[in-house]
């Protein structure tokens, strides 16, 4: 079978590997689509995550979805033929923060396309039988790829609260701001700013839902929330950018008495925040890692048309294409949001 | 003025009383719509609500709007002629439930048309300033009215919470169960289910965004619940019933580690309750008293027309035509839902 | 190998078995303390609780410890000789509760000396090996067996929390009402107190922390606490009586905005509650079911002597006389709290 | 009277000023003792903290008790001679964050010896007599001055929430790391862990109840806390320094799914913070500004000496040395934790 496979730096290449059999406790996979995550994209134009580093050859990609092709010695289901999202963490499910309820946080959980553990830029994946969860014939499988980053966004609204009628302030629209977003609006949010550079993003914010949107390349945002709100700023502000200059501007945007999500992946090493204003306003500041428990949600949204992901797709490409798509993605080419890899 | 006042069970008549003047921090509001709540119907048919006795004549009505007519002495505002919602409930300020920002349980609280407190069914209400909230032309006088209920239910939605996806159930789908079930619906409710004995008002609950509705008098709603649930039945399962039955039901409806909320006011003096069920599935009980801090979102969900309450009133009177619909609610006429007064 | 089996109501009779072997995840552990607890003697005078119904001779007791005696087949530990105390609940790990860190709600769980699952009153009893918790040599094996109760009470508090200097008060102090009080008063309470109808355990209560104690038969706890109070009454109030009356004292002895917590198994089948002054004071009120996650807790606030469990122990029985105990308990012989079988 | 009255950065001078008259709604308080804050120190050395700037001369110190010498026009109480702790911060009382129980973010809260108001440095002070809280007879004047950085503590405590058990980890064991340490064991905090640069404060902590103090200037305190937890590191970790280094030594330790409270008020501008490690661990940090509702429980917790803050207590001075004791605390002169100021 073909495999997408990251060497090093800029070093990606597609391979023919054997197709692999699937282990006891796992089913083996056919891939339909492979969301182009931003992570995906920092190991490629980086090598490295912080302290996660690529250290031999790695099958990239972890927003899978595709249809049961086998299933491994022992293994009860999900049958051959049914269509399912794969859940790309395996927590242990033994320690204090699994059974406890936060699997999200388990300390030697093994993620797919993180060092060292191959993702599903390929035609066969083996994976564990519970990481397969099934899904309605509504959803296509490019949807399906996008429960991923979307659950991140419910996990999101989980964890922070929305209630009716809050102002909430998204910083940073790809594909997790999108879902913060849109998350927040079905939670009942009032309304909703968001905020980015690139003005293909805040037109597709507009039209999934956001009531402003500001290019902060052009304009302080501040300024334009606070004169908007009459100095009242958001109820809740949420970070999705790469960028360690997203979280102060969160903070920024959140008012007294307010929260803060915690959810991009800085491309920085460090984060620099105002010293004194955050406790004036006694912020709540949540961080934000990957999801948990919330997938019947995603999936429920999606298929009940309450939440569009269908819309964050802009380019579907083959295995053979894929380092294109990469690239695109590293040099925010325009109107490049989400690329689809379909092997 | 006329003024429409309890004089005892069954007894309400309309009077002529000299127009007032407002004191000291009040305005006098001309009255334009009240709405008829259960609890003037119950202080009509039992002269009483527990140990809350209509001793001596008092005007009736607690669920009104109308225009600012004058200002008392000393007072700013709001100017003469501002439209306005008019909060029932004068809290003290003082106590530790008031300044820790919960005055709607402050024991000294004055509430519109609750012994001894007249009400606001008369042409010319004096009331504190700070009771008068101003709200948008896009509001009308019976929409305003109904924002006394529905602050309610959003204090409810606030107070229990609600996840996007979330199963709720609501039994009795008067105007608060109505404004539970819209205010879950806006909070991210995934489905929703209502139950009555009243098949007009199920009908008007499927109307307002009731995913399924059942006739208790007909058909056992645990039943049906666990069915379509495949028993896991509801997260939040909401009591909004005059009746003792209803809390029991609400807790029933409720799934292993759910909530349940209790906004009704029944008209027996105790409710009886399983002894062991809510116990095996560690429910959560919240009662409701009134709302807090609920008037901004309840104004901005029906100005932004994500929340009907222009549906609620199903009949219109003078005065002197009040008390046929006190009638008319006792008995539970057909069709009948809000009756709004205008003085 | 001895055993206390439970053949029906009243039936309960030493009996010879064959020692049982360890399966696979199994330890065999030798047990060395056995408590009490109000449920085996309900089982034993009523034959049922609720639904669950004794339908075949079941060993009983769960509030257990002992030393590992052998390892199952595969199973790496803990090794042979450890001192373990023994978690009675054996969830499924994999449904929706166990998943989101709620096992004690999992729907098949399946709990030591509950129909139709055997206990632990034996001299040999087959557990799996993640049920057996190692314990601190400063723990005796009785304290060991007081932690399962234990739990029960530090679950309650971390669910329903206790803010420094709260006022709490506890409705029946048997154990689970003592545990209450001790894991109140660590959590900071500043007033506790306690109600029962016998003095003995009222005095238990005094010397353990409570700062004042009623005997309900002689004069009125509500009375007491307001006139304590000057009205105020208790931020938290805990039930954990037997009885159906104990679930409404508590809710009378919380003030307004305070908090319910319900952790008694009444013998009745019925709760009765005033249908108007729990919502006047907008309780919240939490149902408790068993215990999660408070074994490390537990062992550590009894290793640290800041909580007291060996002072409950009144009586030590071996399994020749365990029934005279039983009895003692059923008709609250004077000045017995927790029995300890010693098989 | 004599009053201390900073004019600039290190002008601080001792003058005389005409006894105030109470104004309407006020008394005058004949100041007994007067707790010396950092933030006093940092007007002294800096003028100012942030954007709030001396510009015109101001009497320093907001930490006061004394009595009531004389009551205002129209003021009931409390009467003259009852003994009384101030609380420095007077609250609108009418904005959003007033009336829902949040008066330590009022935006145009007037605080005591906070540019421009004046503080409490001085013989007689004039204040709202709500400000006025009455203390016991067992409260020395200098434990009613250590109520104000006390509540602080307990406000801290009341928010972020404190397990029984938990691991809790304080930076900066001045009086309000003292006092969130004291106010976290009284909450059940199972191991309590400090470090500063400071020998003297470390065994001030240890003699007050830390179970490890660790002297950061010679070991590393997320090695030492690792080390003694296993890896797990604490579940709540408050900074209480003065430095901007404060802040992400508090996120260091705390552990994976963990809290972080930041209370200090740094010296610098900016904060520097990891990018990656507080995602990965998913914290949450909670920005604490002043106190509120916690006044009660700090006196009861002193009163009841379950919380010990004579011993914060240093330095006592009268009014001409008052400058002395800025200057050594400015200096971190040896021994030195709270100056009292006795007018």
């Amino acid at each position: 079978m073909k495999a997408l496979v990251l060497h090093g730096i800029r070093d990606l290449r597609v391979e023919e590997r054997p197709k692999p059999k699937p282990g006891p406790g796992q089913v083996l996979v056919r891939v339909r689509a492979v969301g182009l995550c931003g992570s995906d994209v920092h190991y490629y134009t980086h090598g490295r995550i912080g302290d996660q580093v690529v250290e031999r050859p790695m099958i990239v990609g972890h927003e899978g979805a595709g249809e049961v092709a086998e299933l491994g010695p022992g293994v009860a289901g999900p049958p051959v033929g049914t269509r399912v999202a794969i859940e790309p963490a395996a927590s242990c499910g033994r320690c204090e923060y699994c059974t406890t309820g936060r699997p999200n946080i388990c300390p030697t959980v093994r993620f797919a396309s993180t060092p060292p553990y191959d993702g599903l830029m390929c035609e066969f994946a083996p994976v564990e039988a519970h990481q397969c969860k099934s899904i309605p014939d509504s959803l296509s499988f490019d949807e399906a790829a996008m429960l991923e980053p979307l659950q991140v966004a419910v996990h999101t609204v989980n964890l922070v609260g929305v209630r009716p009628d809050d102002t909430v302030a998204v910083v940073g629209v790809g594909c997790i701001g999108l879902g913060c977003m849109e998350a927040a609006r079905v939670a009942g949010a009032g309304r909703i700013f968001v905020t980015d550079k690139l003005d293909y993003r805040l037109a597709l914010a507009k039209r999934l839902g956001a009531d402003e949107a500001v290019n902060n390349a052009r304009e302080d945002p501040l300024e334009f929330l606070a004169k908007r709100t009459g100095g009242r700023l958001a109820d809740l502000a949420v970070d999705c950018t790469n960028k360690a200059a997203g979280a102060p501007l969160a903070y920024s945007l959140a008012g007294v008495g307010g929260r803060v999500a915690l959810v991009g992946i800085p491309e920085e090493d460090e984060i620099v925040l105002d010293a004194h204003v955050p406790r004036r306003k006694e912020l709540r500041v949540q961080h934000i890692r990957r999801s948990r428990h919330a997938f019947t949600q995603a999936v429920d949204l999606v298929a009940s048309k309450r939440l569009d992901v269908a819309s964050w797709v802009t380019h579907r490409v083959g295995l053979d294409d894929a380092r294109r798509a990469f690239d695109l993605v590293a040099e925010y080419a325009d109107g490049i949001l989400k690329a689809v890899v379909v092997p």
